[in-house]
């Protein structure tokens, strides 16, 4: 491994797997971690646990500030598990001379969220550092949430699923990047931040055969898809045209040489479910204002085991790969 | 409240105090969390839940180094709660450049101190910030233990209490600020950075009736006292004397003018026992290497409610309250 830590092993790609399995899961071993999932699975699969740290600039952004995202991230981790998030923690590190105005409307965002979430705030730390030691504001939210729907994991993916998606991709991506260089959009470009609380519910409730749900965020939908063919050991077939993207994220992506598919996205997830299930899944997800672009991307096949292949309406086939490198534009 | 955040907003002190309670609590307010407690109390009782994030400039120091402090600090929290440490999140931030060597020594340190309480880490997170962003590396570990013990709480001491604590103070507080200053003592001090765990299961296992715990950190003894003072409503009547100072705190403390009830301890903690069981709860303490000099510290009267009262050996009273200011030595 590299003697440095580099910015492209924190952001979601393969040096940031790297730095995952060579140092903290070689140390941290055991059969929870092991499993990579969205959220640890505890006491005997009654609970959902899990952790992130929230880093953004700006702190404030169409569509969300750096408060929403905090409450969304974790309480996405959960549900991707089949849990309704119920406590979280909140442990802010502040710089000196930070804003008080802006922490109370960030702090606000956060009860918005987490009402909208049915969850709570249990406990806390906040600490303050010297100017120039953190910039302005991170914040770490750490959740439990109550499964409603066992046995939801990535590792048993099989050929009786189709992969969907909730809704056109990269908007958080785009729009952090264009927030950013001070681009100015004529479209009102916005992140798709949001809680994915209600969909998941509604696709339990309405009893859909889920096998895997994961939310697409650093490294977008070609992460997600990537760790799923390995961790299933299956080939995932997408047909490159059925990925659902705006015009203004395409617009972005053009002017800048991006890919939507690499994008982050902070309010958009990909789910495997059993094939007769694919339109009871999409009529579900068609009932929500964000997830009303539903569409299925691709199938699962044996043709090249723990790969990704995108397919183009010529009939051509490449490998989509986990990104590489700093994956501009960086998110966090 | 002032219009900018300070760093003794973040001191674990009077002003720390108003922010958490104008800000976080007047937003998240709910009942779990008003009860300000060391962990959350979840699961009708059965599950203790806290967060910590941790910044400490040395990253190494005698006696410990940031991941020690990681495992150790969330873990204690729990075991505050009369809870066994059981899952753990590990979230990290770390700036681009820090030294690949450097991070695998203070995971080893979180694997050694992980292995010690029998906790596991089961999910995490890792971002990479450029350079300048943070201060090398900060981690937030948020912990779920079973409580072994119910109805531990700092909101129900009463007379019928003594306080004790479990060794000498402000070892972690003086240890720090003279490594950063570059002070070369002559000693051995070290900071009394350790996981109080199986102090706690030794206690309980004796079947000592703790009313209350609390791991003395920032703010130190004083703050503890005084926020116990205030939640059960209730005048701590300390002996200055019985106060435990080893001579190289006191060293320090005398050369800088700070006060070790003040400093801050990462492996010390206040004990509020039954009266007929403070013998008991002594002897089981003096079991361990870490608090082989507990003692008793001071009884709970209703003198002045809501108020430490500090008793010297001359017979003059003043009160003990909580730091204020930017508590130096800073330790984090």
């Amino acid at each position: 491994m590299n003697k440095q830590i580099t910015l492209a092993m924190g952001n979601g790609g393969e040096e940031n797997n790297e730095l995952i399995s060579k140092i903290f899961y070689k140390a941290f071993k055991n059969d929870i971690l092991e499993k990579s999932e969205d959220a640890a699975v505890i006491q005997n699969g009654e609970l959902a646990f899990s952790t992130d740290s929230f880093t953004v600039s700006p702190l404030f952004f169409p569509g969300g500030d750096i408060g929403k995202l905090a409450v969304c991230g974790t309480c996405n981790d959960l549900a991707m598990m089949g849990a309704k998030p119920k406590y979280l923690t909140c442990s802010v590190i502040i710089e000196e001379g930070f804003a008080t105005r802006e922490l109370e409307k960030i702090v606000r965002s956060m009860k918005k969220e987490l009402e909208n979430n049915g969850a709570v705030i249990v406990s806390g730390d906040t600490k303050v550092v010297p100017r120039g030691s953190v910039d302005k504001i991170f914040i770490n939210t750490t959740g439990i949430g109550e499964i409603q729907k066992k046995g939801i994991s990535s590792n048993n993916i099989s050929e009786k699923d189709v992969i969907l998606v909730s809704r056109d991709l990269g908007r958080h991506g785009a729009t952090i990047f264009a927030a950013r260089e001070g681009i100015e959009l004529s479209s009102d470009l916005q992140s798709d931040c949001a809680s994915l609380t209600h969909q998941v519910q509604a696709l339990i409730e309405a009893d859909v055969n889920i096998t895997a749900l994961r939310d697409a965020t650093r490294g977008g939908v070609s992460a997600v898809l990537n760790e799923w063919a390995k961790q299933s050991n299956i080939c995932i077939e997408v047909e490159e045209d059925a990925l659902p993207v705006s015009q203004e994220v395409y617009g972005i992506c053009e002017m800048l040489g991006f890919e939507a598919v690499n994008l982050a996205n902070e309010g958009t997830f990909v789910l495997a479910v059993k094939k007769e299930d694919e339109q009871k899944a999409l009529e579900v997800l068609h009932r929500f204002e964000n997830s009303d672009n539903a569409v299925q991307i691709a199938n699962v096949s044996d043709a090249y085991l723990g790969k990704v292949l995108l397919l183009s309406s010529y009939g051509t086939k490449r490998f989509l790969d986990t990104p590489t490198g700093e994956l501009l534009p960086r998110i966090c």
